[in-house]
């Protein structure tokens, strides 16, 4: 433990939890990676947390829709989806190419250019790669990379955000086989880290506008390594009891 | 802004999410305000997260049950519960009397005395209430309170810990018509503020053994009112598209 500690470094134990501000517009083919670094004081071993929208922006991903047309968004959603699991009007509840289960396929009209919508990245965790992997190249430092987006939930009302895609942090942090307080064996605590990580950092973006990144910084040594949401969250269909 | 920063106070726009270490094992009819406040340098805003675990412990939420039998823990979900989703050999999904959709309608065997297994608070609301207006009447903060819990969910991986009650802070904060920053109107951003602060919470007590609360420090002044796990998140059966 350091003699003295500043505001920026995490408590003994504890988390900090800060907002990127300043990241501004993104439009197609713009560099991320730098505009997150021109805002963002990181540190190795911070989790960097990059809201799926600016991601999808820079990469391309927004394709033209009719703004008078109500299905225009269901139709787009059912492109993307390799099954429609239920329908509400122009509701529905989609399995995405990546395995994801959401409305509307992820497809979004807010906070994008007027007549075009925003599709998911084609492959989240390459997105999250990518940025770690450029911001090792430019600045020396390792950072854990978890690309998040809102979702709602069964049975539970409101959102929250989840991680789509991660690099260099675990998606899902395996206790199983850890014995208890009382020295008994827990039977299954795989607890999804990234999709914690992820709704921490919407907790800061939520207190201000236009926010699509924040740092956690002090998260446990253990849990900064190689993984995927795709192979670690993505809940095959055999296993689901919800489908 | 105050001119200097502490470790302890939030970055301006962030927050710090600190473990509350050393409440040691809790007993039924313990006092577990004072036994929180022994351990937790809480200032008023704070929002404290405490785990369902060591509420039911306080409130006498345990039940004898047989060890050698392992269909002793279905048995008593089934009782607890008011309907039974799904069923995979013992495992049960069930909706609780609280209305919550859940494994084994929250009945936990880990880290409770050997023969006994944990139910959950009977009213978690009422336990977030109670807590805070102890710690109020004893210290005068007014403070957040989260009772959380471990739950898994359809189509992810993973479990992540959500609030089952609270008391003076949102549960979800409605963002419903707050214009996106192109000017258009959000359709609906209710954000479940309270299971993300749960979320938060947990990965700091995941990080330690035997840590059963924690704080939340800096959260928008605006999130501080009144509310309840039950009115704002229980989604009712008529909205839900999976029951």
């Amino acid at each position: 433990m350091p003699e003295t500690t500043g505001p920026l470094d995490p408590p003994p134990g504890g988390l900090l939890v800060l907002p990127v501000p300043g990241i501004g517009e993104v439009r197609p083919g713009d560099d991320l990676a730098g505009r997150i670094l021109a805002c963002a004081d990181l540190r190795s071993a911070d989790v960097l947390v990059v809201t799926q929208k600016v991601v999808s922006k820079a990469e391309g991903r927004l394709v033209p829709i009719d703004p008078e047309d109500p299905a225009a968004r269901r139709r787009l959603a059912e492109a993307e989806a390799v099954r429609v699991l239920r329908r509400r009007g122009d509701l529905v509840i989609t399995e995405t190419r990546h395995g994801f289960v959401c409305a509307n396929s992820g497809v979004d009209l807010s906070n994008v250019p007027a007549g075009t919508a925003a599709l998911l990245p084609e492959d989240p965790d390459r997105s999250a790669r990518r940025l770690r992997d450029q911001i090792r190249a430019r600045t020396g430092l390792a950072v854990g990379v978890i690309i998040s987006d809102t979702f709602g939930r069964t049975w539970r009302r409101g959102v929250t955000d989840v991680a789509i895609g991660c690099a260099g942090v675990a998606a899902v942090v395996d206790l199983r086989g850890q014995p208890d307080a009382t020295g008994r064996t827990l039977v299954a605590t795989e607890v999804c880290l990234a999709d914690e990580l992820a709704g921490a950092a919407e907790l800061v973006m939520g207190k201000a506008a236009g926010v699509a990144a924040a740092i956690v910084r002090g998260v446990s040594p253990d849990w900064l390594r190689s993984s995927s949401v795709r192979a670690e969250v993505v809940r095959p269909p055999a296993e689901d009891l919800f489908r």
